[in-house]
């Protein structure tokens, strides 16, 4: 085989395809072709923010940062098949099996990244070394491209179990980029509901219906929360709690509210809109400083979950779930490319007019 | 009885003494001449922020709002003397007993603030009016200074409450003004521990020591969170979860931070040096717009959680607990002033080495 390969690389903050090495499975390692790859709104930021990304990634205790000096190839949400076992490897599942991975590394001198890293290429290569230990083989006949969208939907399953929900919540979803639509997924699998989501874009909000948002608003139209509030009445009134009869309008369900929009700005909106003790989780990554009133926060008790990623339990559980159709991806897939069309597609993905997802396939 | 009285006056944002009118106890209130009434940083901050104080509290959803170009008699933390019942009232306890109250007014159109108010005069005049359903009786034997403090400590043990301790939480206090150290003793009181706290001033590191700090730190010699990681390694190593072998140096409990100190950039700062998983409980009250990066919270998966006030239920266990020495409150009176004096002793509030507590006693 080659010991070159191709791949969209970033070098010096910018796209470009170039030959690259391909990477070589350590002990307990195997070397797997790329099929399918999806382009994260965090590989954008990466490539935006790229030394501000590399600070976070400090501040969090992560050890092994990508030099931005140096060649990364990015790309974390993947399906792949199995071309060749390391040293060490039990080798099942066996050569030509397709499998997801979460996209970690796993060495004996601890975790390394797949994709934000300057050893280990992500998918947009050809090839990749990944953990065998971490491999989950693809159920059969679940589409190459729908298991590659294991990744990006346990965040969601992560976000949505990170918010501790009651029976009695009622969520509102703010953004329904792909991080929104895998939250309003994972919602309506954990049986949550009404889930009122927001988003300008119509494209989204038609995804967002699709997916199994109740109600759907458009925030130049009206506030999301006036929907929400619409949503929220109690039905059941013998489980509503009594107010007192100075209170303005009926008495509401508890609100969770998904931030995943992550700019600036919308945290503090939504920390001013918010009912009194409302559990706010911040999905969507602002990369930026941002600006916030605790008093806001202090006068209505409001609680701020930041939740980044999900378990391996987490991640497993989300690629069956895709496979027997609990989480529905088709209408999530807008687009894919080759190698050579990554920057182009890093940029189309500004619109959500015209995309969700895009997927890459590196192969010929 | 003459139809005015004394009081320290917050009129056109600075603090006089004058002659207001004695508040007329409506039905089922009564009228009250306070004994003692601690000075609060909420009410320095009401002074100072004025309109971003109205402006925060309206946000809140309080529909009753000080009108600044009024008189304000402020003082929220109080024990008084019961001196006339009004109409509509069971006249239990009766004329003479000491009681405390929530600073609250109940009313048929809903609750009242008393003390931000321009009807409901505070605990820096010498009468006030309360809700008789609200009175607690002052048991026999506790000091009236003692009881005053009794609104101050439940913020502490709200605070605890809403961090929701599990029995393995380190608990960390950033700031032991009145707010930390009422936190620190209620961690005491819930077992809670070892407890570390950080001031800057040696007054209130003696303070908080002497309360039930097992830890305390000069954050100008040493970071706080270097003695948080020394008093949070796991003693009991049965019990602690087994880390995989790259992670440096040994496992340690989990961290909840209290926030007391309330300025901008001290968040930031608690977020950035968080551990991983850190709850962090907002108890300090930050009047202006305060800056954060997200990344940091979403690197860590940190959550926030903001608290304020108390529920009628913990301010009366509060009591409870001040006057079987449970929480210990002798320490925090550091001076009394009369009403000419509240003005100055808002000033000295300023330092942190001369006082803790200062109680106006309005009386002659």
């Amino acid at each position: 085989m080659s010991r070159a390969m191709r791949a969209a690389v970033m070098r010096e903050r910018t796209l470009v395809v170039a030959d690259v090495p391909i990477p070589e499975p350590g002990p307990g390692e195997v070397l797997v072709r790329t099929l399918a790859c999806g382009i994260c709104g965090s590989d954008l930021h990466a490539l935006k923010y790229a030394p501000a990304f590399v600070e976070a990634s400090r501040l969090a205790g992560n050890t092994r940062v990508m030099d931005l000096g140096k060649d990364v190839v990015m790309g974390h949400e993947f399906c792949a098949e199995i071309v060749e076992h390391g040293p060490e490897t039990a080798r099942t599942p066996k050569v030509g099996t397709r499998v997801c991975s979460r996209p970690t590394l796993m060495r004996a001198t601890g975790p390394q990244s797949i994709g934000y890293s300057n050893e280990n290429p992500g998918g947009y290569g050809e090839y990749m070394r990944l953990s065998e230990a971490l491999l989950l083989e693809v159920p059969n006949g679940l589409a190459t491209d729908h298991a590659a969208l294991t990744e990006p939907m346990a965040v969601g399953v992560h976000a949505v179990a990170k918010a501790r929900l009651d029976r009695d919540d009622v969520p509102l979803v703010i953004g329904c980029g792909p991080v929104g639509l895998a939250v309003i997924a994972a919602l309506r699998l954990a049986g949550a509901g009404p889930i009122v989501a927001a988003d300008f874009s119509p494209r989204r909000r038609e995804l967002a219906a699709g997916l199994g948002a109740d109600v759907v608003v458009d925030p130049a139209d009206t506030t999301p929360w006036q929907s929400w509030r619409e949503a929220a009445v109690w039905r059941d009134l013998d489980r509503a709690p009594r107010l007192p009869p100075w209170l303005p309008g009926p008495p509401r369900r508890p609100a969770v509210v998904f931030e995943c929009v992550g700019v600036t700005g919308v945290l503090d909106q939504v920390m001013a809109a918010a009912p009194r003790g409302t559990r706010i989780v911040v999905v969507g990554v602002c990369m930026e400083a941002d600006t916030i009133h605790p008093l806001i926060g202090i006068s209505k008790e409001l609680n701020l979950q930041f939740v980044l990623g999900y378990t391996p339990e987490e991640f497993a559980a989300t690629l069956r779930h895709i496979a027997d159709g609990a989480i529905p991806v088709a209408s999530l897939l807008t687009g894919h490319v080759g190698i050579d069309g990554v920057a182009q597609a890093f940029a189309d993905l500004a619109s959500p007019e015209r995309h969700a997802k895009i997927l890459v396939h590196p192969g010929p």
